[in-house]
């Protein structure tokens, strides 16, 4: 069967060899890469959706461009799984020995036919048109190709590149890849004007890309090689900026991704074999969605909003239909929905804003300026905070550095559902500050026991067990770590540790710190995110002028790739003996 | 003189006022709010030509709308001068007595008519549609302005907010002022269809409001009181979006601003007295421009990018003529700036972007995903940051923390005129790191020496003068200061301390560091900006786990405003005798 389905792929090692093929093999091609990646993404999970969409286009983007002088860059690269099969990384997919040797994403150290690491959304207009502007200073004469979904369209940055891309003056190629969808439905007033062209194949008078300057192409036909080579043709080497406007279906070839394509935009191992629904458990997200549907049927202002992403936090597709106006989804909008959240809050109503960490970076001025400078009560909800094995383009640990350092923010760190409930409901009922809780990561912990600290005390820190010679403050998701590091103390050096929760990521309690002075000689912090301008440095800056001994934990300032959390762990003395080890060499 | 220019003005004290004129009364008031901003702002200095283009419409607003109730956001709300003396605060511009006690942003705090406190531009869009929603949710009627220029319109958030505000489903208007420019002239594709649109009387065909959904009104007499206040009066109460894009003429009413619309953006005291040109000294932004041109002269793929605060960098108006494709202004786009400059770099290019402190913080996520993942080598020139005593929406210290946090960049501190053109030299002609570059703040101080430090070394740290039990490491602006606490405490406590100068602000020199262990019992961080997430945490951690005593200095975490810099100074022991007294606390 192996053999059979890549009758013409294993003929293809390169884009060279593309452009040998027939026509008919390139449809065979097309149909080998799409049963390729049914098969392989089934089996270790992957983007699927977005992948079986592009097949086409891919193969004939490098049957008429001359990859990798002529550069092509792939917008959140979610996308790059046939434009790896032809660019010398099949194995990655063909041979299950080899199956995530490559990265899902694009990655110039993987190959010259990569021009960036990309993962984030957005960028890949502005990015190619500097790679333009580059050649131009130069001397270049090479084509420079952005290929961009309508769902990345929403976003800032996508725009600035539009507005820029189009009066660069030379060639830059910018491939719309539209499937009428983002990870979810696509929201917006451009999706209008996008259906608009469509239903008019491309011939309405109102058309975004035109208005902006561009020469407009439209090609309904996505998924036809033959036409796709024909346009692809007609605009290569053009000495001005293009728009192509393709229509394509997120999920091709395969009926239940076409038909639910949210659900098969990414899936997990084993999802197109599933017979059954796997069985719901409470989780943060599900505890979130929950308490929203309670407080807003309590209270008629509630909202929540979400940029594009409702997946991490347990928006779903019912929850959504259910919430009615007290909903938003704002499109891949991070800057938009900070600033939005504001303006809710401003005018009596109480928004919740659910943000994964690693997209939280794509707005920062708007937390400083838009919301934290204007003192709104909004409530952020930040999900997957956390030191994690992931690609390095969305890696979490970074949101304590972004958010902590901004005046004004509250940003809280729950360690079981009880407080996580307690702090949710404090934020949303409240007047007075921007709060943003780091939603914990990982399976539920529960006490049983509701929470009833109350959290206007600002900066106020938890005692959870007083003892002495070392204090132990464990943040968040790490509390759990730091309550190992106790009984290891005291199974390994017999001391007695004082353990605290410091629920506040913003401030400390300088009168609690000041008292460990008396019978403490070492204070340990923990961290679940990077070091480098986080919370245990401002515990070591308090402490400078003192005698108290200070040890911060927590990962190194670096972008990491798909290396195992436990080796991170291990790298960074992130478990309990490593820890102790250090305890016990500072003492001594 | 001045009872008679204020005649109509002396019985307007708030809006209600307003709405009794007649027409000719409000025409009165417009000549008498304009000439009391050309006086006024003469003798204060501030935003000139925004505020005069602004008048009419501020009047026609107030005369239609019902403001407080009805709300108006002013993007950037440079050009709320107007609104302010509509609003009960006009003796702010009337009396010098009074002059200044007023911010010139919009500040809730002052009154019930201002919604956010604004001074970065791009956000009164998304602000305005959160109001929007705010009011959905409680059952509100009135009416949301948000009034925005053109140049802010190449602003991602900007455009996040129009693809959302044109989905809300309900009232939102949005005036679009369109003068033909932004600080200085305006880049980007969008603004040929604004042209488009002016030349045609608002009839084209393309129009990229009608694109996104909005209902489209134009009015080219955007001066003329009387079609401003029909047309106000028409969208008034609407039950969905309106954009009305009006045609202004940035400082109108002065011949000389009219004309030279950048040199009147912002106007100095006297500006309109002075008669000859002010002499030219050497400045940090001279010896940018300098450096660059005589770079680009030697090296072809060099280009100096500007978003849109080419005044900020000494991109004067001789410097952007003359430097042809070697100069690039993308708009008001700092995202786009940044992946731009990183594509740039990877196709052989060497880009110098230059960013104000305050704005970098538009654009973090391209600095860590766009750039620093993709370990490009673009230069970035950080200008102004230090602390300040500016307006809270114009503070610039808060760079140290977003910038030097991410993994791969490089920021570098220079002290002096050569290590800064030393370190940007190095910068562009290198090709592994992304570097940043904090320009110093100040009159140039000059060595007259060259520099040789091979900045390729990095995180080396540079002892300028050795010395036992203090070590003072001065962060770039501040290692002047640090001089300053060497002589005073030499002076009063007869100490002969280390002085350090770091260079770098991303990485510590770890061998340095504990070489200082054998005769130093403590070490002073100084640095140019606040504390949390900054440089001096990163020491504080180092020494955690020894004797050494740490004191770091630099800004308390807040969100100062307008507060003298010698206040601010005093408030976070800022100065030789205070760091001095410090020091004894520590060491007794």
């Amino acid at each position: 069967m192996q053999s059979t389905i890549t009758n013409v792929l294993d003929r293809v090692n390169s884009p060279d060899d593309v452009k040998q093929l027939s026509l008919g093999e390139l449809n065979l091609l097309a149909d080998e890469i799409r049963q390729t990646i049914i098969k392989r993404v089934n089996i270790t999970g992957g983007h699927f959706g977005p992948n079986l969409g592009i097949v086409e286009a891919t193969i004939a983007l490098h049957y008429v461009f001359n990859s990798p002088v002529d550069k092509i860059v792939f917008d959140v690269s979610h996308q790059c799984y046939p434009h790896k099969m032809l660019t010398g990384r099949k194995e990655s997919f063909t041979n299950p020995e080899k199956y995530g040797i490559y990265t899902g994403y694009t990655a110039p150290e993987e190959s010259p036919h990569d021009l960036f690491k990309i993962g984030h959304t957005s960028t890949s207009v502005s990015l190619a048109t500097g790679l333009a502007k580059g050649r131009d200073l130069t001397g270049g004469k090479e084509n420079i190709i952005a290929l961009i979904g309508d769902g990345s369209l929403s976003g800032g940055e996508a725009y600035e590149g539009l507005n820029n891309a189009a009066v660069l003056g030379s060639n830059i190629i910018i491939i719309i890849n539209d499937n009428d969808m983002s990870i979810a439905e696509n929201h917006g007033g451009l999706y209008g004007n996008l259906k608009l062209l469509r239903d008019t194949n491309g011939q309405a008078e109102n058309n975004f890309f035109k208005a902006l300057g561009f020469e407009y192409h439209y090609i309904d036909e996505g998924h036809n090689i033959e036409k796709l080579i024909e346009l692809f043709t007609k605009v290569k080497d053009t000495n001005h900026p293009v728009v192509i406007h393709m229509h394509t279906i997120k999920g091709k070839g395969v009926e239940a991704a076409e038909l639910d394509k949210e659900s098969y935009h990414w899936i997990v191992p084993g999802a197109l074999d599933k017979k059954e629904p796997a069985p719901v458990f409470e989780s943060y997200e599900s505890i979130t969605a929950d308490y929203i549907t309670q407080k807003y049927n309590e209270d008629n202002s509630v909202i929540a909003i979400s940029p594009a992403t409702p997946g991490v936090s347990g928006f779903t597709k019912e929850f959504r239909d259910r919430a009615g106006i007290h909903y938003t989804d704002v499109g891949i909008a991070e800057e938009h929905a900070v600033a939005f959240s504001s303006g809710i809050a401003k005018n009596g109503g109480k928004p919740i804003l659910a943000v994964m960490s690693s997209f939280i970076q794509r707005t920062y001025d708007q937390l400083s300026q838009d919301l934290a400078l204007n003192s709104n009560p909004a409530t952020l909800l930040i999900f997957w905070g956390s030191i994690s094995g992931a690609d390095a383009t969305h890696l979490t640990c970074f949101d304590i550095p972004l958010i902590s350092n901004i005046p004004n923010m509250v940003y809280l760190a729950p360690v079981n559902k009880e407080e996580y409930l307690k702090m949710l409901d404090w934020s949303v009922n409240q007047n007075d500050y921007p709060v943003a809780i780091r939603v914990p990561v990982g399976n539920v912990i529960s006490t049983g026991v509701e929470d009833n600290t109350d959290y206007s005390i600002l900066n106020k820190f938890k005692v959870e067990e007083s003892g002495s010679e070392v204090a132990i403050i464990g943040l968040g998701n790490f509390f759990e770590l730091g309550k190992a590091v106790k009984n290891e103390l005291a199974a390994k050096m017999g001391i007695n540790a004082t353990l605290i929760n410091p629920h506040f990521i913003t401030g400390i309690d300088e009168e609690l710190l000041n008292s460990l002075k008396d019978n403490h000689k070492v204070v340990i912090t923990l961290e679940d995110g990077v070091l480098d301008g986080g919370f245990g440095e401002k515990i070591a800056r308090f402490y400078g002028n003192s005698d108290m001994k200070v040890l911060n934990f927590g990962a190194k300032k670096e972008f990491t790739d798909r290396i195992p959390l436990d080796v991170i762990y291990r790298n960074n003395h992130l478990t309990p003996d490593l820890i102790v080890e250090d305890v016990k060499n500072c003492l001594s």
